[in-house]
């Protein structure tokens, strides 16, 4: 299993809009890649790892793939209706990780 | 339900052990934090975002707490400990992100 990870950076002036990422983007996301997608999460950045820190991360979202290969297949004919999207729920630019899913 | 997420950088020379990562760390910290853990997760960087490019983040582990006074109240007396066992894994400076989880 791989998981494909969409960190959203806690920049200087960096919005992010959570309800519309959850509502809207990530069921198009869910709409588009079908059963591709194995699973996803979102995670919102609340603190660091000292008291009072900034979250490194304003939001984190997670996908769930078989292979990179199936991430690939799947997410390529979207890409650019998916990245379109990006503006409307953030102004940062997002950094991505592709894993392997260890435990 | 709140993550904290260990992130560890993908930096020059850096070295990730994640079998000992995942074979005595983590059941290090399963032991320790008892039931206050609720779940954990690990990724092993493979990619970044561009075809070809390096994983920002050579290793993320992630674990699952009712709440902050939860994994604080469980973390707390046991920090120097498993903080006394990173370097037995790894040379790297790991980002800590707080996160609600959302989805």
């Amino acid at each position: 299993m791989i998981k494909v990870s969409v960190l959203y950076p806690n920049a200087d002036a960096g919005r992010f809009d959570m309800r519309y990422y959850c509502e809207k983007h990530m069921p198009m996301v869910q709409q588009l890649l079908g059963v591709a997608l194995k699973g996803m999460a979102v995670d919102q950045g609340v603190g660091g790892g000292m008291p009072g820190a900034p979250a490194p991360y304003l939001a984190m979202g997670h996908l769930l793939f078989d292979s990179v290969e199936a991430f690939q297949a799947a997410f390529g004919p979207h890409a650019q209706t998916l990245m379109n999207d990006i503006p409307n729920y953030t102004n940062t630019q997002p950094v991505i990780q592709i894993s392997e899913v260890k435990l």
